[in-house]
């Protein structure tokens, strides 16, 4: 008998509609006829009866089958025509995609983050609603005067949000650019996407961080390009690998996130930079600085981007005000030559049409406002206090069997513990313990380590979740 | 001698930026060598003087060149390092993509457009300002309360906003669907996308409608599909169009904007409607319902959609609220089977993590607001009266040699002047008479055919911009 795939890309329950749907149309189940109950195709199927549940829900939205209460579940009596009719085979539709899927773990952190508001969350990218500047961005909207156009943005992003960003990059960056040169973008997400998908073609090799950035690797995939990696040690990349990579693969490009890095959360070294922009030159290679965290410095003094320091020109530089605000207001921007400003965002008008320009303008007002220094100064001493709060607990807890370095800046702690362990098992039971963190092997790392983001817990909660885990870890007798 | 290529898709500026690149990597002009003059270059490569000062300030911006007011341009001073350093070749990236680029009438509009404010607009498919709900959209803002949490959104959408939809799609389109269906999007836009990206392959066959969305064929283009047409008469498509498609391509989907379609106006008709969902569902093919203007129907009784007529669940039901409320709000949606909205809802987490929460709350509030009503009924008396002016001034100006259908709905009036003309000459000889159409072949097609967008223009503008349009004809002797 048939039983659905549980190694397949497709859920459960739209295996059992689709297999449904298929019996239905060959007329095993005709018009009229009644469907086995809830329950007892579970029993067959071997499955939950939650996801039967779904699957019938999923026929009758596609109009293939009724429930009545009472008299159970029935197939949809076909109209009175000769031709009989057919569903589009969806799921196939879904199936044949070349768009690689984000990796499981993602979904089934963000599926148990649905279920569970109150679980602890060290998983999530981002930063915890106090932090953000809530009450500033409230308090723009309701001054601000009526929109005289809201109409399609200018193809770039909204002329006022670059003018202010150029003030920005230069004050907070020591980066000169101009309005034509930046592209306004949703979140550095929507950058990275652009540059891969448009600036290169399947079969490039390029160069990224091991390990890295979770939501840039299926993106990398899905644009066919053969990727390399770039080990880390506690100071960044190494350069000389680049050139290596480039010899033996002829890489096109190469990305880093070289201030406090997702997710290892550490600082590319300043001799490292100059180093990496000389190889660059060099060999004419593009960089692609990603850099969302570095005004996130606990210091207050970010070093300088590979962006500043670049006098050949081999830098696009990407910025993000999803970790130093928030996250919601999806904007993002590039700095780069204006032959590739102008060609994505030709290509981008033809995906999206470009970003609303309500939270453009709001951006736009709070950069130049005179809260948000202070916003920034706040933001940074309340990071360095619950990363002091992580790494406190860790210590406490795991007692020297959790290795990890101390960031500097940013929202994210990489930590080892154990060499080797079953990181779904370990994450299941974390969950259940009230907690959820980010698998190593989501950002293509070697087994063994894992990410908290103490960037997006609230502080009075990082003890109980490193408890939490460590309760985890002991129960699956990894110490 | 080297001279640009004027039939090249790079623009001059940017082939003779890459060009003296070149030159100086190679060392032709060697590090501190002065430039010829931009007035000498101009007359050497036959170009305007201001095209080489664009080069001249793309080379300085990666820091190849140096201008000193007095002493002219030079070839900057290299480092005193031996490695000779080298600028990524940044327009070859540009030209190597895959992603097919717009068409360059829509380029040059835009920037004319740019250049002269006061062009009277009827190229542009939105709205003017004064039929925007600027008013209502600027008392929302604010009078709403800070967001509890601006965080990154939900993957399908703003719940809120989704739960809003869901009630707007039953009372205003007769569609009914549930939450878990609904997936917001950058406008129609980004659904078109999503679709065309994540659910097609390359060398699918698809059928659209002929003439169509100038933005949309460029996508299809661009992921590979053989695209073959349904020529519209005054009904709409010939539903018996499709079903030989199918028998001759295996065309895999239908992409159909039935109401006041973009460019011509035109209605399908109630009867084809149901042929063509009768074929859909014989043939098992998905319907793509791309319906943007169906509430701007004058007498206020747009026709049920595909969508709320289909009982196969053959058809995705894509909506947006560019050309009903603003086209800056940036929100779309698409009503589709659950397992389609969730693999869509997955990629585009890849390609922008989503929407700002901003402008999706502000929707949400307004959807329920007492206020969308009376703003939908005044929408539609404005636009019948500005398309009963296009007509008056067609008539009036062109004495018969204007052939049109008068639109009952929506933005867009498609109008057939001489038999076959160029385009580029019309085009340029209205601008310099202040006035601007979008031109046929932009919509795929054949010649002698112009869409006159009357949303855009402010009313008192019409009659003198369809003169100007007459004046533009007379002067190339169309008729
Ligand atoms: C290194 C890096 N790049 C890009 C992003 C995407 O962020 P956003 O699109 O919100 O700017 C993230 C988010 O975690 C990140 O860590
Ligand atoms: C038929 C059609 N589809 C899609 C769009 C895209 O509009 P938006 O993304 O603003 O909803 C347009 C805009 O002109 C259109 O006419």
């Amino acid at each position: 008998m048939w039983s659905p795939d549980r190694n397949s890309g497709t859920t459960l329950y739209m295996q059992i509609a689709e297999h449904l749907a298929q019996k239905i149309r060959c007329g095993e189940f005709p018009p009229g006829s009644g469907l086995p109950s809830e329950r007892k195709l579970a029993g067959q199927l071997g499955v939950n009866r939650s996801t039967v549940v779904l699957a019938f829900s999923e026929l009758r939205s596609i109009g293939l089958i009724e429930s009545r209460s009472g008299s159970g579940t029935r197939v949809s009596l076909a109209d009175s025509e000769e031709t009989p009719k057919h569903t589009p085979n969806w799921s196939q539709y879904a199936d044949d995609s070349s768009m690689v899927r984000n990796p499981p773990f993602l979904r089934k952190i963000s599926e148990a983050l649905q279920q569970n508001p109150e679980l602890i969350d060290m998983a999530s990218g981002q930063l915890s609603g106090d932090l953000a500047p809530t009450q500033e961005i409230a308090e723009i909207m309701s001054q601000n005067r009526p929109m005289s156009y809201l109409g399609y943005d200018n193809p770039q992003g909204y002329p006022p949000l670059r003018e202010a960003l150029v003030r920005y990059l230069n004050r907070h960056r020591g980066i000169d650019t101009t309005e034509s040169s930046l592209l306004i973008t949703s979140g550095s997400q929507q950058s990275l996407y652009l540059i891969i998908r448009c600036l290169l073609s399947p079969g490039d090799a390029v160069a990224i961080e091991d390990p890295s950035y979770c939501f840039s690797l299926p993106m990398f995939q899905t644009a066919g390009l053969r990727v390399f990696r770039l080990p880390l040690d506690q100071h960044g990349v190494q350069p000389e690998d680049i050139r290596q990579l480039y010899k033996k693969h002829r890489i096109k490009m190469v990305f880093l996130n070289p201030n406090y890095q997702n997710p290892t959360g550490t600082l590319l070294s300043e001799e490292r930079r100059r180093k990496v922009l000389d190889i660059a030159s060099e060999l004419a290679l593009p960089i692609i600085e990603d850099d969302p965290y570095s005004l996130t410095a606990y210091d207050g003094e970010p070093p300088a981007p590979l962006k500043a320091l670049d006098t050949t020109g081999s830098v696009i530089y990407i910025g993000s005000f999803s970790k130093i605000a928030a996250s919601g207001l999806r904007i993002g921007w590039m700095a780069a030559p204006r032959a590739i400003v102008e060609r994505l965002a030709d290509a981008r008008q033809q995906m999206d049409f470009g970003l609303s320009v309500i939270p453009q303008q709001v951006v736009a007002t709070f950069l130049d406002s005179p809260q948000f220094v202070p916003h920034l100064e706040r933001l940074r001493r309340e990071l360095q206090f619950k990363r002091d709060m992580v790494t406190a607990a860790l210590r406490r807890e795991f007692q020297g069997r959790a290795e990890f370095l101390e960031p500097r800046g940013g929202i994210h702690l990489w930590c080892k513990i154990g060499a080797d362990y079953n990181e779904n098992r370990l994450l299941e039971q974390s969950i259940r313990n009230g907690f959820v963190f980010g698998p190593g092997s989501v950002y293509g790392s070697e087994p063994g380590c894992l990410r908290l983001t103490f960037g997006r817990a609230n502080a009075g909660d990082i003890d109980r979740g490193i408890a939490a885990l460590r309760e985890a870890a002991e129960k699956l007798d990894l110490f």
